[in-house]
């Protein structure tokens, strides 16, 4: 499989995150793998995840447009609207969408934080190709057998707030496969499949903050999380729609199933008397 | 506001994460803030933060049910049903719920994974002032001012697999509000605020796993997110129901949109000629 063995119950299990500073800025056609090899101040070895915020893979991949057609790029990266709603602090509507990546957020990703004044980023077309680029890069370049994860900022349902997440990966595990395994007491651990590659972009958050000017982070001492570059990507993390109970927005689906009724009742003709 | 001002920019960002191993079995009652200090390798510094797994808070609490009783702990500790679906294991349906905390999940929470032989664990009573005890515990022990997080394994819409957020905090910053600050093109950051409480958590699930026995992690090198023992809880990263656009499963809503749809058809009468 390719992986190690991760070593549970013997020694002390210990991880670190720095954050890789000092990058240049990024401009399109830019050599990611290179800059940031450049930028670091440790080499890198074998085990060793990178943590590469998306905003810098899309100005490298030219992902990148005029603000003013901010609407009409949300509206070309929609596969599917989930849910909207109006801006508290006005202007359009925020538009909940799934993209084509099957990613489901604010705005298609589309966003100007981070871009060069009067523009706005796209999320980069493939971010598993794009992780898997930067790690080919950097495993040519240093040797060192290392994984990537590509991350975004998305918000979620039910809880406040933003966590990073991974959207791209080449090189690591993105799940923690523990079904089949049993706890302590050794009862089987059923549903149990800790999203790694997710918990690791929270992680490299941590340290690289929003406006600090730190778009990747190293990760060490989790090589059994690195494997080889064909492990399945982040596509895998996306859950189909049609196997989400959480597809669609509460209103929405209300509301369909509101006018499904109505029209459904009409149809029935006149109410027949009890 | 107690809290050190986080270097952004300047010096290298860098922290670690380690396993507490050797705690020894907990039972109802226990003092966890002293086996948790009896247990580590080195003392503790101020700005560390220790994440707890909410399965020894539970145990510590005498929070454990007979498992023939499971479901019915589920009705109990159910606010309110989200969304069901079918177990493909058979059995019992799932039921994905509000419980007492806010909090949604599978099952409330209640869980059979490391609870001793025929007995399945709730979730502590108030996760917050369980980690306020361990903090405090913690600190008057040692004298370093530390922040404690209570974590637990939550599944997520649209996204496969689970991570470790945090259901309860003491003393440790759970967001860490970026709004009003700007990008580093000085841009104002309007929305952003990650949930650093949840991003530790599932960092901390990095070292602890679900099977090695590891159930607490010290964090070094994040002061600057560890203040005072009143700052706001893990209670404040759930967002309430009537503000959560996913606050019911899509199939649920729409259900009842229908029934409400065809009953306001039927008490229009019958269809009017166009």
């Amino acid at each position: 499989m390719g992986f190690q063995v991760r070593e549970r119950g013997g020694g002390s299990v210990r991880f670190s995150i720095e954050g890789v500073e000092g990058l240049p800025e990024v401009i399109a056609g830019a050599d990611l793998a290179g800059l940031i090899v450049g930028a670091l101040a440790e080499p890198l070895e074998d085990g060793d995840i990178l943590v590469v915020t998306s905003k810098i893979v899309s100005k490298a991949e030219g992902r990148i447009v005029h603000a003013d057609d901010r609407e009409q790029a949300i509206t070309d990266e929609t596969v599917r609207v989930v849910a909207t709603r109006e801006n508290p602090a006005g202007g359009a509507p925020t538009r909940i969408v799934e993209n084509r990546l099957g990613i489901i957020g604010a705005a298609a990703g589309v966003d100007a934080s981070n871009a060069p004044d009067g523009t706005v980023l796209l999320l980069p077309i493939d971010p598993d190709a794009s992780a898997r680029s930067i790690a080919t890069g950097i495993r040519s370049l240093t040797g060192a057998r290392v994984g990537v994860l590509v991350s975004d900022t998305l918000g979620r349902p039910w809880r406040e707030g933003q966590t990073d997440v991974a959207i791209g990966a080449a090189g690591v595990r993105v799940f923690d496969d523990l079904r089949g395994q049993a706890d302590a007491s050794g009862k089987p651990l059923a549903v149990t499949m800790p999203c790694v590659a997710d918990e690791l972009a929270g992680a490299a958050e941590l340290v690289k903050g929003k406006s600090a000017g730190v778009p990747v982070a190293v990760v060490r001492g989790l090589g059994h999380l690195v494997g080889d570059l064909d492990l399945p990507g982040a596509r895998s993390i996306v859950r189909p729609a049609d196997r989400d109970m959480f597809r669609r927005g509460a209103d929405e689906a209300y509301e369909e199933g509101y006018r499904d009724g109505f029209d459904e009742a009409q149809a029935e003709g006149p109410l027949r008397e009890a």
